[in-house]
Parts: structure tokens; C-alpha cells; sequence
């Protein structure tokens, strides 16, 4: 149980025999999201032993190729393997052109329902909401129409304190609405209120997702305080004229938006093929934010933060 | 010297952590061809250290993914790496439209020139010609348009004869013509025919690929005697009914091909995500051509045969 976060392609935008173009897995109370699907990202689902059937949901931050060049490759392949349930994707209007044309001229009908679901990019909104995570929209500055997304668990159900519902033979069916807050009244018309039945739930966590963006304070609000962010860091601040020309972080940005929003932990990835180590950005990050890790494929990580491997 | 053919990806529709869609290498005379260009083929050609700035063209055989979802990541790579020379891509005409709307959807104008050359599919055609090589294409019988490729290593020039040309003093400005044929007089008026100032060539080579098809003796003509020969083999003869279904070739299709054609090896692979082995497709083709080789990612075949790996 809990929110995790495992990283499928650290790179930006050329990837090496090693390094993987943008896609992550987010996981929260066992029901998984693709965020983004650089090339690669089906290969690198299957390495890390992810069952890309149980995908429920992809978000695709822009149509930059290193965060969706895979995406049709992959919905392919859970056509391929016989996928039946649903499968929704979020992301740019005119990805569904792209997905369409490529499905049309290989005679391709998914095996599966599937809905496409167009984003706008001018505000913060709700786009996805199941039983256990609301997905939000993070609108990010980056030349071309361009979302980060948030992900918000649920509140969680009160914990039944086990021995008090044994003793008052509580009825099965009265048990949602007690885990919802009720009270309860027994036969005699005695009343037990919720909190001599429960303790509360521990809290939800939340994750937020800025692909590729410059330095945007606008993002503040929405970020506020999340458990953990990843914030894209392409550059050192040495490059930073070059950061500003491309629309892209340095490590020192990335922090910078991660102590401002005073967020839990920062993770930061997306770099530039012109680095081979990564210890410069990370040192210039923890300057201003101590707690960042750096992203590399492969890696979980948890909330609270707790690091795999 | 000479060609040699390198297998990016083995595998038919679905990747595996291992197993790559199906991409080459053809390397004549060290000019560098890509054929087909399966998702993650960059990544494949990096590992294999094969430079990707020195592919002077690619050929797209037809539109199902697995034979062409890498190539928008790899022009879009040679882009981001600065590449100016030229680009020859041949493919069937809808891939234009592919490539078009996602290099416009990320405002992408390549850095290089590119020329796309639609193809159709009703008869062999010469479609490439340079110093070294002519391609002319194989229609094959796969449900959607689909070409293979022939490439024919052109003639080589005569070797000349140091000694004589030593002896004779002949002017360098003559050499190129008689490495042509010339025959040489010198001052005096004396005629030296080029058979004494020159030896015959090596003979030239040839490399017939054929992707996706089911058993089609349409084509014996056009691959007759080619050096090496790549034929799918999807499946094994106890799923005939399936591959016709597919219209796939069974390994024991394709080395009856090899049979008839008289060619010199036989490479095959395609193999279908089922099978994790693949000694009995090797057994299955070498009851009927003796000369067949398993390809594997990574592996280097040289013509006339010797495995590298």
C-alpha cells in the first residue's frame, strides 16, 4: 500500500545504449499510471517486471518525441497480448491524430476499449479521478503546449479498531459506513459514536510530475507541499543561458521550485546526453534543497521516501 | 571490405527485454544502409557501436509497427546531434504522413536534408543506385503493401598489377581508366592490353532481405542465387494454419525458398514472442537447406559467410 514512483527513462531528449527517454510508473495502492512514453518505455516495462496489462491509465505531458515516441508502440503491444479492459490516455489533442493514423495504416483495431482524453493547458483542472487517486493537470512553460501532472491519493477509510466491533457484533453490512465516519446504534438504541469505533487513517500522499519546463513560480500553488516532486533538472546552472533558450531547468531551479512549495522530497532527472555523472547536479541541488535524489531507470521510489535500490 | 549484414532486432511484433522488433544493418563497402527500423533501433545501434550519422539510407519494407515505430526517434536523434549530410528514406507512401505530422507537432525542422521516396509494390524496381550498390525492391505477400530489398553490390573495378604499371611508367591520370579496362600506349606508340596490366576483380556480392511474407515462389526469380538471403520464419510448421492465417513463413518456408533460389546462406528470424528457443527452427530449416543461420541481436554476418559473434 502507499505511492511509488518508479523511473523507466531518466534521459532528455537523445537516449544512449543505457539511458531511456522520459516515462515513469506511478503506483498508488496497487492500481498503476503510465506518466509519459518516450521510445524504449515497453522494453523497460518489461525489465523492471511491470505488467503493462495492469496499466490503467497514461498521461502524456507534450508532444516533444522523448515523452511519447513509445506510446504507440506500446498500445500496440497490449493490443498484440489480447488486452481487454479499458485503457484511457490524457495528453495533447493532436496525439490522437498521431495514434489514429498509426493504427489506420497498419489495419490496426485495439483489442480493448480505449478513450482519448484531450487536454487544455491553460489552468490547473481534475482530469482523472478513480477510487483511489485524483489526477491534476500542472500547466508548465515550456514553448510548446506542455502539462505536469499531480496526483492526489484519496482520503483513505477510517481504521476499525478490531476488538470494539467484536464486542458490539456489529453487522457486516454496517462496516463501510462506519469505515465512512458513521456512528452506531445498536438494537437497545444505544449510540456508539465513530471515534470510540475508529481511529482515524493515516494520510494520503501526493506526487507531482513537471516534465519539461522552464523555472515557473506559477506552478507554486499546485505543487504546494506535495510528499514528493519530480521536477525535470536537463542542466547545471553553468548552461544556463542554454536552459533558458531551450525552456529547460538547471538542478538549482528544480530545488529552488522544491523549497519554495515545500515539498516532502525532489527527485530530478531529464538530463542532457551531455552528461555522464550526475553528482554536479545533485550537489548543486541539495545547496538548496537537501532532500533530492536523482532519478536513473530503474529506481523506485517511495512515499515516504524510501529508496529501493 | 565487402558486406556484412547486422541484426538490430530479431523478434516479430512484440519486444521483450531482450528481443528487439525487426532492424539492420547492410554494410557495403562501408557505406552504411538501415532496414527497417523497429522501436528502440537507435538505442540497438549504440550498443552495437554502429555510428548512426554514417546511414546514408533506410528502407521501410511495410507499415506494421514493428518494422518502423524506431525510425521517428532515430531522424529525430540525427537531427538533435547536428547530422547535415543527406538522408534517403524509402518507404511506402502513407510513412510521409507519419513523419510529417510529428516533426510538425514539436515544430521540428531537421537539421539535415532528407529525401523520401514513396514506393509501390506491383513489380521489382531499381530504387537506389551509388558508387557501391544498387537496391531494387522484392514484393512480397503480406496483407498490407510490403516490400523486401535487394541490394547487389555493383562490379568492382580490375586490380592492377603493381609491377607492370611500375615497369611501364604509366601516368597516374591513366590508372582510373585502366582499372576500367583501358587498355595502355605509351610513348612509342606500343600497345599493352589490359589483361596484362590488370587482374579481374573479386567477384561482388549480393543480400536479399525479405521481412514479413508467407511462402511466395514469386519472388525466386529476383532473389536467384543471391550470396546471403534473410527470410522471416515466424513460426515453426506445426502452427502452418497460423502463419497462413498471418501470412507468416514457417522456418521450413523459408529454407525451401532458400532451396529453390539457390543462395548461398540463409539467415532467419522474425520469430514469433511464443517461442523462447529457437534450436528448432534452426532444426526445421536445415532439413531442407543446410545453410541456415539463427539471427540474434547484435550478431554480424559477413559475406561470404563468417559469424562474428
Amino acid at each position: 500500500m502507499g505511492l511509488s514512483v518508479t523511473i523507466l527513462g531518466a534521459n532528455s531528449a537523445i537516449p544512449t545504449a543505457t539511458r531511456y527517454p522520459t516515462a515513469q510508473v506511478v503506483d498508488i495502492n496497487q492500481s498503476r499510471y503510465l506518466v509519459d512514453c518516450g521510445e524504449g518505455a515497453q522494453m523497460q516495462l518489461r525489465r523492471n517486471k511491470i505488467k503493462l496489462q495492469r496499466i490503467k491509465a497514461i498521461f502524456i505531458s507534450h508532444l516533444h518525441g522523448d515523452h511519447y515516441f513509445g506510446l504507440i508502440g506500446l498500445i500496440n503491444t497490449m493490443h498484440m497480448l489480447g488486452r481487454n479492459i479499458p485503457l484511457d490516455i490524457f495528453g495533447p489533442p493532436e496525439l490522437l491524430d498521431v495514434l489514429n493514423l498509426q493504427l489506420d495504416l497498419a489495419d490496426t483495431k485495439l483489442s480493448y476499449p480505449w478513450t482519448f482524453h484531450p487536454l487544455d493547458f491553460g489552468e490547473s483542472k481534475l482530469i482523472y479521478d478513480d477510487d483511489g487517486v485524483e489526477v491534476h493537470t500542472i500547466p508548465l512553460d515550456h514553448g510548446i503546449p506542455c502539462n505536469g501532472f499531480l496526483f492526489k491519493e484519496k482520503k483513505r477509510k477510517r481504521k476499525l479498531i478490531r476488538e470494539r466491533i467484536g464486542e458490539l457484533n456489529i453487522p457486516l453490512e454496517q462496516i463501510p459506513k462506519i469505515k465512512d465516519g458513521a456512528d452506531f446504534v445498536d438494537e437497545k438504541g444505544e449510540v456508539y459514536p465513530n471515534s470510540a469505533l475508529t481511529t482515524p487513517p493515516k494520510r494520503s500522499y501526493s506526487y507531482a510530475y513537471c516534465s519539461d519546463t522552464q523555472y515557473n513560480e506559477r506552478i507554486l500553488p499546485i505543487i504546494d507541499r506535495v510528499d514528493l516532486l519530480y521536477h525535470e533538472a536537463t542542466f547545471l546552472e553553468d548552461r544556463k543561458e542554454r536552459a533558458k533558450h531551450t525552456k529547460h531547468s538547471t538542478a538549482k531551479d528544480a530545488a529552488t521550485i522544491a523549497k519554495k512549495a515545500q515539498v516532502g522530497s525532489l527527485i530530478i532527472g531529464h538530463y542532457s546526453a551531455r552528461y555522464f555523472d550526475f553528482q554536479d547536479h545533485l550537489d548543486e541541488a541539495k545547496e538548496v534543497f537537501e532532500h533530492t535524489y536523482l532519478a536513473r531507470e530503474g529506481m523506485t521510489f517511495d512515499v515516504p521516501y524510501k529508496n529501493k535500490k
